[in-house]
């Protein structure tokens, strides 16, 4: 069928051409002008502006957004005078979920729909597909299908858990997951789980370097035990084989293990993107318990530099209330 | 080669019947004869007592326990005077890796060897093939080589990250990872960071299944957005398809959610079998920060009410300066 | 000087008779009438409606409200077009601090301030009087310093850390902390605190009880360690003198723990006011990284029930790898 | 009564100081002689060596050791041999409590009691006293209650919360606790609630600070909220003051801040002096939940730069997946 596309990053560009090669006709427009015209010498149609890029698709018009959040309130506003009663605007972005909910409110009474579509699967997604997790009302999302069929994964080898339903789109790498605003919901809590495992892994390979911490000079307690000089990227390469751990985030571990065991390209200074903060927002108005998930954001906020005065504090206690000078410079 | 096999529970037993199907003479012995029988009928070699398996098996020895950690001490102490100069014991389940060094330690004047693997891979791996992370001296682990190749998963479809140098093993399933108790300590990381992911995956479906906190009498903050009626068991199947977050442990809860999306089977009490207490004791004694695997861990101990005078006594403090009454009967 | 008090409830009757004890001019109104004619007898004086309060102050007037954050909304617009240019609307409560920079903004073209103050000390305030932390336009929260420091505890007997410069209150138990918002922010934040001040006095008890776990039936590890039988009523008296963790919270555990070691007229399940959730959400807006005080808030969640389906999850993923079946019924 | 006190840091100096002011005779030996030889000019009588210390005292005698955890066992095995049945030798430092339960055991054949006395109070302790948490054999412990009465604070103007037993001491700042050990893991849990305090004023400040992210330039989320400049000396001088949240801990931080409100004097690593990671251990042992203590400990952790790797690895997973780069140099 045939798509708009507006945004073309690294996710927009990749997904236009999965479209392509699945013989869907897209009309592409980008701020900056390069994009659209590399995907026009691949098969796309290359609008000058988003009036142009709505004039070159026939009604009902699907328009999918691969924009920062922060853009798509603007572009929605831009866009929503030039489109027709039966339309609709997907943000396949990462946005609060509520925005959705907004959006879709706005729009109703110009007969658009707003379809929020959470994407999983970043710069792999061209050749592995893209999990989407879709929301807003079901019969836009319903029209997209051959769209999100052609982006998906689909069954691949991964055999299905359990009989599907007929019509069940799970399997394929796909979800109607409800009102507006549901898919952005449902997305927003895979990366918060994202950021746990993440964070799991990160602990656990962190320790296991930490087992030679009896040879070093501040000694450990029971510093007998700790002197094992591990092997970090043996081991992620074993834990895919057979064991209760290996996902595919381990995969990656592995990779980057073996590229560089000491890392040394990072910092470790470690940005969020939002979908972890909105998740624990999420949890504290619903009374949810999410201690890892909170754990595994603080973690990288603190690895920003974050957490320095509350250092500072406990250091000036202890000095307080102990003269301990450890701390002080 | 030959094995005599001590423990024959659901890991033992499953254990012997790889080894077996790869050709390998399994001599087998359990307190409760029942299993051994079993065994027998499908090609082991019954012991009537550890004495008899000893002597049914030609030096050097190997001798492999699958039985609870409590157990593994006991067991030792009645074998070593029955083994000879050459011979090793291997402790296959999950104890503490300062075990390893203490048995090595102990058994060193033998002359024989203390191994220890950490294995993976419950009740699937007698089809998938078992993890395992191997400490000790290094002569007899290699010696073993045959048996941990025919426990291990093996290659098979997962393409190594790397290429790997001739007579890595990581990519087979197995791995030496270094002097006595390295494998168990290796192992109790492993598990340690599965109970991350677990909980990761746990809050976060969690917090899916209070999507539709907005429509329930005690009324979250903005109840307005949280109005989803999400399918769980749909959405554990999507992310299995492309998204960042695939892994095994997800297909697990995708089978599980499929079988019962209410997990009506189940209280939520939730034990933990010593490795997660183990991984954090590490960290601590290595000064390694765990804040995610460790909430994990007090995740389970609240689960089974061990936080019950606590929650009681924040109840009486609000009582006591505010007169809060929202907590007592 | 005159003031006006809305909602008398236990926080704002009280303070109003700390007022009149001051020589302060009350002028009281509540829904129910009960509690203004009691303030009445005890030398309020009692509004027949809100209308009648506002009639019954000279201009510049300042009305104070005492409500729960849901009501302030609807009391503001009642109230705002009844009041003049110079009046003043302060809000004593626990209101999400946003809430007064949207009052303030909205209520600036009327020529009317809205002042927020964060007010602590709960039941004991009457006699041990009320710590304030004052936002909102500077001019009119000067006016109001007579009312601010008969509210207050004043010096007592607690010296000051410093000599303070002229003019500085913080000694004297108020506080002008900055423009709208700034009074709420602050309270938010010294609850957010006491969330987390109380969590640690909580489980730290429910570890002094859990020392006995060695003589129980289900053994931990190190059993032979855990055998005491300690006295946590006195070791809350204990700690009330020379140790580093004195406090007032600690002299109210104490108290507590005295009348029934037990606790047994708590049940255990914890509510939450507002003001430790919206304390993480200021963290997450603003990258603070705050795992304490966190912890403390879901400890709360899971102590109503709010981690079922987390804790069933656990245990439906322990059963899928390991066919551990210790959770099921 | 007599006392000898071996190790005259700063703890032990200050309470030879504080029992010679109250009239004891105490006999005094350090390793490097300075402290002993300042101390005799005090009123007490310096020793040569342990065993003219010994040699000084009348039995049964009672030797108080006020000494770095990892300096008991020596001095006990030096001690013992010196000693005769009836006497007894107190552990006033911060040592594991198992210690103490081994070390009563090994002192029993000899007729030798081994008191262990958690002592909080630290530089403040002379004239402050000290809060003295007392484990062993009861007997010995009654014996010594003329030591623990002048060392400890006494009643003072804090009014016990009940009325107490007869011969109930709480309420004068000592208290037996039970067994050997008991005195000992009653302070270690004082020092792990210490920990999780200490921490929630340190986020809860730094969250304070952070009051005016949106005034930086990297923009929080709802910068237009978070534009405070707020005043944290004055703050911390105002909780002191009727507020919930007023305590000992609170009025060091107040004076710290009073200083310097930036702190400029400290980095912000933090050690860790072994009771946190105790506490953290016997919750472990005895399935205790306690998110909060553990938090605070593995924030000091972090602060010294124990999550290097762990920083790193998350950023090289997000290359791996994403292609960010934001973490990389």
């Amino acid at each position: 069928m045939e798509l708009g596309m507006i945004g073309l990053g690294r996710m927009g560009a990749n997904m236009t051409r999965r479209l392509l090669r699945a013989g869907h006709r897209c009309v592409v427009w980008n701020k900056e002008p390069g994009p659209a015209e590399t995907l026009a010498r691949e098969g796309a149609t290359a609008a000058a502006s988003m009036a142009d890029l709505v004039g070159r698709l026939a009604a009902p018009r699907a328009i999918w957004l691969m924009v920062p959040s922060a853009a798509v309130d603007g572009l929605v506003g831009e866009l929503a005078p030039l489109l027709e009663r039966g339309d609709c605007i997907i943000d396949g972005g990462n946005s609060p979920f509520e925005n959705a909910i907004r959006h879709a409110q706005e729009l109703a009474p110009r007969g658009i729909d707003f379809i929020d579509v959470g994407t999983s699967g970043g710069v792999w997604g061209l050749e592995r597909g893209y999990c989407l997790m879709v929301g807003g009302a079901e019969a836009s999302a319903r029209r997209l299908e051959p769209i999100f069929r052609s982006l998906a994964p689909g069954r691949g080898e991964v055999a299905p858990v359990a009989a599907q339903a007929a019509g069940a789109t799970a399997s394929e790498g796909y979800l109607y997951c409800g009102p507006p605003g549901a898919g952005h919901f449902v997305k927003m809590v895979h990366n918060g789980i994202e950021y746990g495992i993440m964070a799991a892994y990160a602990e656990g390979f962190n320790l296991l370097q930490h087992a030679n911490a009896g040879s070093t000079a501040a000694r450990p307690d029971h510093a007998e035990r700790y002197r094992y000089d591990l092997d970090l990227p043996a081991i992620a390469e074993l834990w895919r084989r057979g064991s209760v751990i290996s996902s595919w985030l381990l995969d990656l571990t592995a990779t980057a293990l073996a590229a560089d065991p000491a890392l040394a390209a990072f910092e470790g200074r470690v940005p969020d993107s939002g979908e972890g903060r909105w998740t624990l927002k999420a949890a504290i108005d619903t009374a949810t318990p999410v201690p890892v998930l909170s754990a595994a954001l603080y973690s990288r906020f603190a690895s920003r530099g974050e957490a320095e005065l509350a250092g500072k504090l406990l250091s000036a206690m202890r000095w307080q209330f102990g003269g301990h000078q450890e701390g002080a410079k």
